[in-house]
């Protein structure tokens, strides 16, 4: 599977990143066509000349017709998919998706496709405390990062092709990881920061709040603005990951508590100097 | 105290906030000294014309000519100076401050003034994470939150002239709150945040994780990068109302913990929705 301008998607799920794809792909030049459940949303896809075709229906000749197939679903929404219309995707297909959580999706998805149909698996580093195609917008992906997860089942042919996909969108730094890498690393940067910011907004009711505040808590607490039903579900699917980051963060949070406490100027002098390298590196 | 144009402004401290308050009032086209310990920022203010007058001495005319004082300066030198020289400030002077604790400060500073000169305290709500005059910028008041911070012993004209001071600057919101409560709500909105930015940067020390981030996790960080002497001594100094913040936010987090581990949905959908529905506010 070399990607090229004759190349046919199928985009699976028109919400932000569904919408978002379909953007970038058709502004790049490439046909593509999409399957979203919501009539509402087929239609302002047409409407918005994002796609070639789109249908409200699990529609067997646009399956058929696609050399690629990209899933912007919830991971749950997407095994049942699979279970259920998987069988109908031709040999010599490739699949990849935007599933923010992978260790339970991937090895699964891989085991119930037909043969020569090969599952490449993504993470386009890109959401949005907004959702839906109406906020999609194919900007999101530019300079963004691209995570492409293979197992040993890929071939270098369709990890490459997952890579282009990325290139094509915009992304700026494209990376190869392990599903285990991913789910300790995503659990840490994207799980515990939601986690945390949940958390902080749940402390205060306080209607002057807004009057008294800096740009720190604004940036601490973007994000708590949360699809509770996505990233529930999220929690849930990288759980034992995801309580690993929750112990680690306890033990730093509770040692700079325990300087604080015992008024320990040089221990807490230490994490912040440890803290403002380690952010600055990563700044470059 | 009535602010107008023949107001003599004198500001000690040229870090970020003295410099930027010595470049605001002066592009407005008020009269502004300063006094700052280092030769280098006096040079630095006097080139670029951000000063009528600069000295790196506790200079006593400099005292006495100003209408106006505002100190720029660390909690604890704050209060030595006024130790040291407060006695050489005139009767009828109004003094300001930047100091972002205020229980530990503000009744101390009232305590030790000659009669007639009164403090009138205030936090500007603009801190950044560079340091220094060369970064400073009367900017970064624009649209900034600025809090008045009077007890009994201040007049309404001080309040007023120190909400003056403030709208001149081009800051947003101007609030009165009390000592009291402007260090509980410092400790949530601005310290306890700090806190948490910097145990998650101690978390790991991972050379690829900048490849592996979204904007959620930049975010809750940015502010990781911190100025270890001044923070340090900024968490003792509200040392009781932060315990109190962190314990609150421990409580929070410890709940969502839960949640997770029992696998309760819907324990975490209701904090998720909660926390969407405050931060949606709080973003009017």
């Amino acid at each position: 599977m070399v990607i090229n301008k004759s190349t046919k998607f199928l985009i699976v799920g028109l919400g932000l990143l569904g919408g978002s794809y379909t953007r970038g792909l058709t502004e790049k030049g490439y046909y593509v066509e999409a399957i979203t459940k919501n009539k509402e949303d087929c239609d302002f896809a047409i409407e918005h000349e994002m796609v070639k075709k789109c249908s409200c229906e699990v529609d067997s000749e646009m399956i058929k017709n696609a050399d690629v197939i990209i899933f912007a679903l919830y991971p749950d929404v997407f095994v049942s998919w699979i279970e259920e219309h998987g069988a109908q995707i031709r040999p010599g297909t490739l699949i990849t998706d935007v599933t923010g959580v992978k260790g339970c999706i991937v090895d699964k998805i891989q085991n119930m496709l037909p043969p020569l149909v090969e599952f490449i698996s993504a993470h386009p580093m890109a959401g949005r405390e907004v959702y839906g195609i109406k906020n999609s917008d194919e900007r999101i992906f530019y300079g963004a990062n691209y995570l492409v997860v293979p197992t040993q089942r890929n071939t270098d042919e369709g990890i490459e092709a997952c890579k282009r996909i990325g290139e094509i969108l915009g992304f700026g730094r494209i990376s190869e990881i392990s599903p285990e890498g991913h789910d300790e690393m995503i659990g840490f940067v994207s799980q515990l920061t939601h986690f945390i910011a949940v958390s902080l907004m749940n402390c205060y009711e306080h209607e002057r709040l807004e009057r008294y505040t800096a740009d720190s808590f604004r940036d601490l607490t973007r994000i708590a603005n949360i699809n509770e039903t996505m990233w529930s579900e999220l929690f849930l699917m990288n759980k034992p990951a995801l309580l690993e980051q929750i112990e680690l963060f306890q033990k730093n949070f509770s040692q700079l508590h325990e300087y604080l406490k015992n008024d320990d100027v040089d221990g807490m002098k230490r994490m912040m100097i440890t803290s403002t390298e380690r952010r600055r590196k990563f700044d470059k």
